[in-house]
């Protein structure tokens, strides 16, 4: 029996799917579940987006240019350039997600064995996209008690090997909800022009940002033209996770021309998410408005309930819909399966995800948590109460 | 300025594609170009495939699991297994397209350096990904003179080696036609059990097989459950190219369970696609029927032409919608620029692709020519009196 390869042994699995199972097993107990586990809103998409959808009127689903269709990308870059980008369609691939625009932007800048600096916690799954392109990651470890800020650049420049390529941030942050400050941005700017470092702007979060804050991106900043690559997916911002829908946008050209190379091997990206995005991008303002509303109060629930129970610590996210707490526990991996496993309270339970998949540094966030605010306002009270009490009664409490 | 990498460098630029910008210059110029050099059918996509879009009644565009609906995969089961493939919703995996199923399937079972043969000439984004996942193509010549059939097993002997850990073929073949008998499969099977390779099915072109031939699978024999692993799309199948719909077929579980972490990296399929993909399976018989008895009709005109005009040779394919033929020229990279740039015959002319960027080895199909039959007959018959006076006007000509 032929073996599989080092990597698909390596491949880690996906923390925020882990407990799966368990959540599975408590609802085949009857138990309700609230996810807070997984990045899926429950927000609806633009109507116009799916309108797109039902209104195609193609007879051949042909592929499109592997770049994407030129009226998609004149498109986006009407979006881009309204936020300041500067950009031309010829600045933007358009890829599978923003998975495939990760993946890509690796396979592109990094040789196998490339070092990428990230804070962490991180988006839990670089880790697997970099085992598919055999580069390393250096994590950075950022702090709960100043709400996850961008490390000192001292604690960069200690990283930094022969190695180095990269610096990647996702700004606004998943899974922290922290929202870089235009003074973070331009210390990374310094150190990508010292260190000659791409910086990669993970930006799926972009219009998620709370209490009258603005978002910034190192697309904004002078001199940085060759070094930053923003990776971006319409997922979160039109709540189309299953469009698979994203794109790459860099002013360097080299980047563009090696990774159109890979986007012509995969042909082409759909042809029907395409004319959907393309819609999109004529969502009116009051949907964001609205959006940003709903999702601010829940983020008031969340951080306000959280603080009011004992031992408990959630800073107030500036974007994003993710908070990382730490809990009076042992340890969230133990935690958040014994919330499905053996708690419920009124026959409802929590599903969260243990931030420990978030970080690479060993014991790391060992009592910390992530949770998606993805529900309404009403589960997610219900949710909390439920968590207040599987607080109280875990056998693990540490306060 | 921050370096690519080397991949980035080595990644091969479609060889379908690189012509492109001359035969843009030719419609400049207001010459109509007949295009044979892409595998894009002009068929229409099943009516049903494209209505089960139009009718979409989801409010939020969400995630699908990472391996793909149940929904979607226990329809594709039902398709497999009226083929005799014995399979559950468990052995698949559903992929963005088949170039998603090729690059998975090669980091989930080949190390970096191990080697991988296929027949020659052959698809050439296998090169593409083969750069992305870091592994290496042993090509294995495959010869016009009859017609492309499977080299002699002693051939694919000569080149394993303790790096080798599969065999790739394409059935019915792309860019050759070549429809694989029961013999050499079973000749194959005899291979991959002797000395422990995997088997890699690509049946992109399944549903085209000719003159009453019947399509065989690995999947057909028993014995390799561990070595076997279909690779699929339903971009030809259902004319619906743009839908970037695929997936990867296996009953070996360690390459599933492998598989599914590097799907669960990039999250999840496209949910539009999977309720196309659903819809399709249950396309009228009568849909492949009228489909196959024009495609037999083209590579008629198309085989029965070429082989008319003096110094041209080529086979008559049992499958698939394309031919490589064998020209009296110099070579097929200059002849096949000329023919867009110098040439037009009543200001018409033919895009095709030289077979030189389907072969690996070195001066092999230097005189060879891929042209896809999916233009209607009228066209074909246009484009097929247009080449022939290329070919008589052409300064490179030797017979």
């Amino acid at each position: 029996m032929p073996k599989i390869s080092h990597k698909g042994i390596d491949m880690p699995a996906s923390p925020i799917r882990k407990l799966t199972p368990f959540a599975d097993k408590a609802k085949q107990q009857g138990k309700k579940v609230y996810h807070l586990n997984i990045g899926q809103p429950d927000i609806e998409t633009p109507p116009g987006m799916l309108n797109a959808i039902k209104n195609i009127d193609f007879k051949v689903w042909a592929y499109t240019a592997s770049e994407g269709t030129l009226s998609y990308r004149t498109k986006l870059t009407a979006y881009y350039n309204k936020l300041g980008y500067n950009i031309t369609p010829n600045n933007i691939i358009v890829t599978a997600g923003g998975s495939e625009a990760i993946v890509i932007t690796l396979l592109t800048c990094l040789n196998p064995g490339d070092e990428v600096i990230i804070p962490e916690p991180f988006y839990a799954n670089y880790n697997g996209f970099a085992c598919q392109a055999d580069v390393v990651i250096k994590p950075i470890l950022s702090y709960i008690e100043n709400g996850f800020a961008l490390p000192a650049i001292s604690e960069f420049e200690k990283l930094i090997t022969d190695k180095t390529k990269a610096i990647c941030i996702c700004n606004p942050n998943n899974p922290t909800g922290y929202l870089y400050s235009p003074e973070e941005l331009d210390a990374l700017k310094q150190l990508a022009i010292k260190y000659d470092l791409y910086i990669f702007s993970d930006e799926a979060y972009r219009e998620f940002c709370y209490d009258g804050r603005t978002f910034k991106s190192p697309m904004h900043l002078d001199g940085l033209d060759e070094n930053v690559v923003v990776l971006d997916t319409v997922s979160k911002r039109y709540s189309a996770c299953g469009a698979r829908l994203g794109c790459i946008i860099t002013k360097n050209k080299s980047i563009i021309s090696a990774a159109l190379k890979f986007a012509q091997a995969r042909l082409s990206p759909g042809l029907v998410e395409q004319i959907a995005g393309e819609a999109a991008v004529d969502t009116p303002d009051e949907y964001f408005e609205a959006v940003n509303k709903e999702y601010t109060h829940r983020r008031d629930i969340l951080v306000q309930s959280l603080n009011k129970m004992g031992g408990v610590f959630c800073p107030n996210p500036g974007g994003a819909f993710y908070v990382v707490a730490s809990f009076p526990i042992d340890n969230a991996d133990k935690f958040c399966q014994w919330m499905l496993e053996e708690f419920d309270y009124n026959n409802q339970t929590v599903m969260m995800a243990p931030a420990t998949g978030f970080y690479s540094t060993p014991g790391a966030g060992t009592n910390q948590v992530r949770m998606a605010y993805v529900l309404n306002s009403d589960d997610l009270e219900k949710a909390m109460a439920c968590l207040e009490q599987g607080l109280l009664a875990y056998p693990g409490r540490k306060l």
